[in-house]
This record gives C-alpha cells, structure tokens and sequence, in this order.
C-alpha cells in the first residue's frame, strides 16, 4: 500500500497509473505535479489526482513513491530538480519508452539516490494523450517491463513490482539495452513507417482521395500515425542507436523486395511474406 | 436482376459477392466455378453457390454476368480460356486489386469481346481468405472501383454498377492508372511494409520475445502481414511500376529520418510526424 503517490506528468500514463491504483485500494492519497493548467484541472475534475502541486518540492514531501510519468524530453530536468527534495525513503520510478537515455540522465541528475530509481516501462497505450484518455484499465493484462539498475535497493523494486502488479499487469524484467533493441523494433520503428508512409501521401498531394479508397487494413496500419508527434520525436532522438542500426537493416530488407518486383521473382516475394504470416500467426490468433 | 451469375473462383471476395446478391434478392441462380475441392464443397455447403462446375465452358453456359475473382496470376489463363465458350450477351467483370495488368490479360485473351468486359475492385476484405471467410455484409458502405474501357458497351458498364451497388457498395469510376497509382500507396506499399518488418524481427531471431513485448499499436500494425502471401506476390508483380517508384520514393523519405535521427534533428522529425497525423486526423475520427 503506497500512503502518498506523487505522479509527475498527470497525462495517459500517469492518469490511468492514478485511476488504477485507486481502483485496487493501492494508494492513499495521489498528488500530481503538472504544467500544463488544463491537464491539470481536468485530471483532478476526473478524480484522476487528489491534489494538484505546481511547486515541485511541495509536489515530492511526504511521497512514498514517485512516478516520472512526462515525456522523455523533460526527464533529465526533472531528475536534476528533484535531487535535493526528495523524501529520504521515497522511491523513484518512471514511465519512459527508452530506458537507456532515462537512466543516464537519472544516474546524472539523481546522484547517490540512484540507488532508489527503479527504471519502468508499460507496454501499453493508445494514440490519444491527455487525462481525459486516461481510464483503469489500461495496463490489465499488459506487460510492464523494469530495467533495475545493479545498484538498486531491494526494497525499492519490490515496491515498484507491486505497485504495477496492482494495476493488473504482468510485471517483467530484462535489461535496459535489451528492452530499447526489442522495442525498437515492435514500438519505435513501426511508429516511424507509419508516420513515412502517410507522410508521403501527403506530400504527393493524394490524402485526401487516396485515403478515401484505403481500406480497413490501411486503417489499422496508420493508426498509429496519430500518436503525438512530440512524444514521437523524443523517443526517436533518446533511442539513436538500436533505431539506426534496425532502420539500416530494414533499408537492406526493403531493397531486397524492390529487387525481387523489379526482376519479377516471385519466389522471392512469396519466402518473404510466408515467414512474415508465420511469425505473425504463431503469436496472434487473428 | 442478374438470372444466372457464374462466379469463378469462390474465396472471400467470390463468395461475399454471392452472399450481398442472394440477400438483395439480385441474383437468380449462382455457379460457382473453382479447382480446388474444398473451397467448392464448402461454397456449396454454405449456401453461396447453387451448383458448382469444374468444366468452363459448363460453367459459363446461359451465365449473363460472368465475375473473375480469381489470384491475379490465374486471370490471363482464364480470360484465353472463356474467350470461345461466352454467351453471346454475357457481361464481364473482375475483382482484381491491379487493374493495368489485368486489362492487358483481358484485351489479349477475350479478342473482340474485351467490349463486354468492365474492369472492377471492391476496397474491402480481411486478412482471412477462403468461403468460410464470406460474409454479405463485406462491401456494405465500402467502395467499388471501376475502371471502364473505353470501347465498353454502356449496357455493360450498366449492369456491373447496378451488380454492385446492391451490395451495399459505393461505385467510383477512375482510369486503371489512376486505380493503380492510389492502391500502391494505401494498400500494397503498406503490405510490403508490414511483411518486411515482421520477417526481419523473425530473422533477427526475436520474434516470440517483440511480439510479447509488443503493444496494440504493432498488432494493428502488422495485422495485414497475415494476408495470403501468394495473393500479395501477384500484386507486388502485378503493379510493379507504380510500386517501384513509390519504393524508391518511400527509401528516400526513410532516409532523410535516419540522418534526422543521426544528427539529432528533432524540427525535421516532428516535421514529418505533425503534417501525417494532421493528414491521418483529417480523414479518420480516431
């Protein structure tokens, strides 16, 4: 039972964090720290937060746990903020879709309380952003994967493990190079073709008829083209590498399928898209 | 009313065309046309088709609006076929997702008779294929392609708009060009795209682990690299000119990411990520 939470960023994450816990009878009182005025009002209007702080060391006293739940762009200023009034036994955890940037900016900004960060991230969420999008049940049956740090406090990721356990995930942990190679290319890469790809549509001056003869599979496809673009922006720039080197290696891929159309090998074509329906249909039922 | 429909090859699209005539009450008698036995008895067992043929000429006979809703590899072989067992008065159409190719399978194989033939693409279906997967309600408020040829008869072109416009379907009519232009970009490019990525996270030996790890986001994403492969290698072949230029194009928008991304660029990424959700947004309403 966590007495008083303190959620940084009160947006989907960290609302629907709030509304799950409060829902499992996990959280006494839930403080947000929030910016923005409107995510701010509307957040306690939902009920989402019990208290509303704009003072970020008013924000942090008396916290048990708190949650960095802002965009990956304003991480490393948090951390360096929040170093000096942090509770002594409070513990640290984030929502972060990169875990190797975040750590190296909490090993930066947090010094000694490194120890008490305990690296997050679940795997869950919707194109839409904002409180209001927030709802109980988004991490049910979703995983969250946690990259704890080789220095970290026992009890700070048992703390952590089962604060998210009580929102109905399935709580795993791998490392964090790990996480940001797997992600890459289940998360972060998808969003980019998707982006591309309708990107260029536009650009060709064709959207608008073009997307008015798309059908249901292209509906699905781009859906995630309509995730905010900043957020986007930050995890593409705070997860360099693993992108590069996939975005290399699906460049290679991409020319291979070019090839094959050019020289009309439609054994090439047919290896290709068979192993891809395999692979798929192995995991997904539909 | 049609009296008698003669569909060759009864899959999804075949199949559900049977299905929205029968309900409509648009259809008098349906023979289906198909080589492989489980796809005819099963079509007979559900009801779509009343008699099932194996012989063309059988098939065809009395027959006054013939549909090919064959894999666009099978068509060239099938209009050389028909072409010498047509009833005089029968009008024909097709289904297929390329309609350059297929009108120049058409004008090799049905000689003088190509006057009778309206080239067709419903934009609608599943990732699933065979009869099982019909259902009438496939092309309700869906969009119906027609590129008409220029020496088509009205009566034809006629009869095929009202053919499925009882399907619940709304009949566009555009150039083949054009068609095949606007379906490289919302449909087939994304195909290859879906395909390509889930074949390299299976090559890169991570597939079980990312798909577990992966968020609705990359399901909805990757849902179409669960087409048939065979169908999807036609196409690829199929629109092959259209396709190449928008690859080519599409490499190029990729690498301008990757150097956004290499060089930390975060204007030009949000650039890109901003104008296709506007785009996106616009046409969808979630």
């Amino acid at each position: 039972m966590i007495s008083r939470l303190c959620i940084l960023g009160v947006g989907l994450i960290g609302g629907s964090l709030a509304l799950a816990l409060k829902r499992a009878g996990g959280v006494g009182e839930v403080v947000g720290y929030e910016r923005e005025p409107a995510y701010r009002n509307k957040a306690l209007a939902l009920g989402i937060i019990d208290r509303a702080e704009t003072h970020l060391p008013e924000a942090l006293k008396g916290a048990d746990v708190v949650v960095l739940a802002v965009p990956l762009g304003a991480m490393g200023g948090l951390f360096r903020e929040m170093a000096g009034c942090l509770p002594g036994d409070a513990v640290i955890t984030d929502v972060g879709s990169v875990k190797g940037s975040v750590i190296a900016a909490a090993c930066a900004g947090l010094g000694p309380r490194i120890k008490d960060f305990v690296p997050g991230h679940p795997i869950a969420g919707t194109e839409k952003n904002g409180p209001e999008a927030a709802f109980a049940d988004l991490f049910q049956d979703h995983k969250v994967v946690l990259t704890p740090l080789p220095g970290n406090r026992a009890e700070a990721l048992e703390t952590v493990r089962a604060m998210w356990r009580q929102t109905g995930a399935e709580v795993i942990e791998i490392t964090a190079a790990h996480h940001d190679r797997v992600l890459a290319g289940t998360s972060h890469l998808p969003h980019i073709l998707a982006y591309t790809l309708v990107d260029l549509l536009a650009k060709l001056g064709e959207t608008r008829e073009a997307l008015q003869f798309a059908a249901g599979g292209f509906r699905d496809f781009s859906r995630i083209a309509s995730s905010d673009p900043c957020m986007w922006r930050d995890i593409c720039l705070a997860n360099q590498e693993p992108l590069l080197a996939l975005l290399e290696r699906f460049g290679t891929e991409l020319q291979k399928v070019s090839e094959a159309i050019r020289h009309q090998q439609g054994e090439e074509l047919l290896e290709i898209f068979r192993r891809a329906k395999t692979a798929r249909d192995i995991h997904y039922e539909s």
